[in-house]
């Protein structure tokens, strides 16, 4: 039965086909974020993992029950049974019932040379072990999304034989039938055809898409599917997934909503599709590229003079869509004049009256320019900008100073003590105080010896803490002599800011993230009211 | 007139529209680079820049006479003359003929929302300004390649006048007629029925495509217009492009050339085009994405148990083209997604009579499970991977151990000197040697105790180097306590080695890697000949 909230139903993979993808790996609390995070947006279903392959899956699956989703459903994924056997002796279908979720996806070979091949079984057997595995799916009240790999490679070397393993899913009470282009070799003209025929043979079924960007065609495959009679997707936000990635649904979902008028989210959710999928990212610690369609930092960008000038006599002319219907922003990137009216945007949260001729935001603009050819990035740290700015109009006197740090690391073979120690002199109004403290790694004992040393003057100090740390290699090449860039998160338990440090040395590039954030913090403290926190 | 070397003409304008992309700017020495490279290629077409609007521009083409092109032609970039002007008193377009280019792109408007609200003039002298141009660069016997801009937005606002500026722009001579999506929001189904009427509208012109990846379809809507009767296509090697880039050509000539038999380059050259792709990004700077099809780093790579033991048994079944046709490579990956067919393919190299049910091969695939589940990562870490190997088949004994190490790092306020130190104890054939090092960060001064340590016993080290270093945070919600992963990449100036390294802290995460590459260099020298570096 076809989804009654939805147009087009969505089912993100991420968990399973997107750690497919090289260098994706989530703990099993990556995993719970993750699935939160798509919750959040609304997608109608979670494919969660293979917890008959995985044991982190399976501790996945365990601990699934214990938070709630309010708006999408899980599903685990697995293949037909063992050659062989019955459907209620396979392990492997046991791990997947085990799993406890409403949905189970299950994929089943179409291409008769799988079948032969990589199989090794009879034509005949395959088509039991997929009616077999999806009635015995049935029996335990499973909503049965049959995945149909290699559909389309299948359908165009034997059509025939591609049809009947579709006909066997369905005949056993399949609910879903995904034709998959798994190698993600075919174009949008043989997706077409070959969705026509199965919507054609089989008029009760949903069909769902499955496509990979192998020929940089998933989104173009994805679409022509839907417009050819697929009323289910699968992909995954980000677009993770094996070799070139699965279908990216950050960049579709906008498509289909806004130049299809299908929905796939529950109403007012598409303005959050770059903010989740940024999520997902982030927690996979992959950086979206900015170039990505809708959603990515630039997409919204004009650079070229003429597309600015058509850009401010009517959005129309050079945008086609308004960025704000998915949450993005419009950039004008007027070389160094588009730079200033950008900076004057932000800087008039602490000045209201600048203005792009101001000699301050001048100077601020030649000055940022050359810190980020150093490698600074003011665009995920707010909080520093803030400094940095308030430190050009003089409107900023540092709270306290460090004199001087020391930070020790030592490891003594043959027993499991790694630890490092710090040492702090801070300097506040003339008065100076020393503190130490320990740590896991050099950073952590800097950073609780800063605070110690600080927190005498500062109480409210205490109930900050840092709560994401990221590193990024900002040359590579010049190996451990390369220049980090450390972005730091932080949080008093209600809001949040973001600073950024940047250095050779990764000691003193988290120093001076960390700096910034407690700077922040007390500059919000002596300005309260004044101030807003993005 | 069709071109009669190729069947698809390629245009390729990483240094017109490519610059206009965000971040993407090249020096007048850079653009010669380009040049060099995309003629290496042999792409028909190299639209250089705009010679009226940027001086750059205007002095690479004074220095293009100067080097020798030999397989491609210049054009340069331009507009439809201004209003109300003659086309001979336009100095952009004098400009565009002081290039002295075989070629001329000029764009014209065929939107009318463009012509009434942007250009603001009457439709039939936008009509004018496009033929007038037109026939004056051809009487000064230039190529003429007419980019009808926006032409698929105003060919569906007002069909019969979009239409009419391509006429005039064909009566006046214009050689090519490029439909442009300059937006970026069309999909393929819009621009086959466009690109179908203005080839049975105008049966003889040459009819070319340019599109934007707004909608990440710009691949799409390239193929579908080539389907449809273009026979010229504009896009940028990398996908550089204003907003989310153009139709990346190093994606595209692939599909076009080995899936529709349409021969764009010179015979031979698509083997080379990854490489050239990877040429022209780095002289921007840039890295191409690793999941860009056909050339990226990961479009072969196969990380799922069930694909890398598909492919071992034939490599169709999960590869839609054979990798070596664009010059790319298949990795099988180490991961727990992997399975042990992947595992066994990697240990052959060193126990080349293992098969898939061998103890060792079933504990070592547990193992890596856990490992991975801990945060380490072997797919870019083959050397890493192999002394893990090595240990489970009893055929690693370690050259040294590290009896201790200490680092510190100092930072005295108000002097520019950061320094760290370390000292090192190893222990190598029950001989001890201390040494001690300093360096920019602790990292490095680690690096260099190590090795000043154990030179004495390995002279072969001295010519040993980190050629990269890359740190991960696994787990970023930890902040400073969280843990990281560090990738190091070694060198000894012929071949090149990885390794990794996970703890909780980010000088014993260093360790554990530089350890790995130091152990492998000297398991590589005592067996020389007998292991292979990848």
């Amino acid at each position: 039965m076809k989804n009654e909230k939805f147009d087009v139903e969505i089912l993100d993979t991420t968990l399973r086909d997107g750690v497919q993808g090289v260098g994706i790996t989530f703990s099993v609390r990556d995993k719970i974020a993750v699935a939160e995070t798509l919750d959040e947006l609304g997608v109608a279903w979670i494919e969660a993992g293979n917890p008959g392959s995985n044991p982190k899956d399976l501790e996945f699956f365990r601990l699934a029950s214990s938070f709630k989703l309010k708006n999408s459903k899980l599903c685990a994924f697995g293949s037909t049974r063992k050659k062989g056997i019955k459907a209620c002796d396979d392990v492997q279908l046991r791990s997947l019932l085990d799993a406890g979720t409403e949905g189970v996806t299950i994929f089943g070979k179409s291409w008769d040379l799988h079948v032969k091949e990589i199989l090794q079984v009879q034509p005949e057997e395959n088509l039991l072990m997929i009616s077999e595995t999806t009635a015995f799916l049935k029996s335990e009240g499973r909503i049965v999304i049959y995945d149909a790999e290699h559909f389309f490679d299948g359908w165009i070397a034997n059509p025939s034989y591609a049809l009947s393993t579709i006909k066997a899913a369905l005949e056993a009470g399949a609910d879903r039938i995904v034709l998959c282009d798994t190698n993600g070799g075919l174009f949008p003209d043989a997706i077409v055809r070959a969705v026509q025929e199965v919507t054609k043979t089989f008029p009760n079924a949903v069909v769902g898409i499955h496509a990979h960007n192998d020929c940089g065609l998933a989104l173009a495959n994805t679409i022509a599917a839907v417009q050819s009679g697929c009323t289910h997707v699968q992909g995954t936000l980000a677009g993770f997934g094996e070799r070139c990635g699965n279908t990216a649904l950050g960049a579709l979902i906008p498509s289909l909503e806004l130049k299809l008028s299908l929905r796939c989210l529950p109403q007012g959710n598409l303005v959050r599709i770059g903010e989740l999928t940024r999520t997902v990212a982030e927690i996979a610690n992959v950086i979206i590229s900015d170039d990505m369609p809708y959603i990515g930092l630039h997409a919204f960008s004009h650079k070229a003079g003429m597309h600015v000038d058509g850009i401010i006599k009517n959005s129309r002319s050079f945008e086609h869509v308004n960025p704000a219907l998915i949450g993005n922003d419009r950039h004008l990137l007027m070389s160094e004049v588009g730079g200033r009216a950008a900076i004057v945007e932000r800087v008039k949260k602490i000045e209201p009256s600048v203005t792009k001729d101001n000699p301050v935001i001048i100077s601020l603009a030649e000055k940022l320019k050359n810190l980020e050819a150093e490698g600074w990035a003011y665009e995920g740290a707010d909080a520093s900008f803030e400094i940095l700015t308030r430190r050009e109009f003089g409107r900023y006197t540092p709270h306290f100073s460090i004199e001087a740090y020391r930070v020790m690391s030592e490891h003594p073979t043959g027993e499991k003590i790694l630890c490092s120690y710090a040492w702090v002199k801070v300097l506040v109004d003339e008065k100076t105080e020393v503190a130490a403290a320990e740590g896991v790694g050099p950073v952590g004992a800097l950073d609780e010896a800063l605070r110690r040393a600080l927190t005498s003057f500062f109480p409210g100090l205490a109930k900050v803490r840092l709560e994401d740390y990221k590193v990024r290699v900002i040359d590579g090449k010049e190996a451990t002599a390369a220049r980090v860039r450390v972005l730091v998160e932080s949080t008093d338990g209600h809001r949040k800011w973001n600073t950024v440090g940047v250095s050779a040395d990764i000691i003193e590039a988290s120093r001076a993230a960390i700096v910034d954030s407690i700077e922040y913090m007390l500059i919000s403290e002596a300005e309260k009211g004044r101030m807003k926190i993005d």
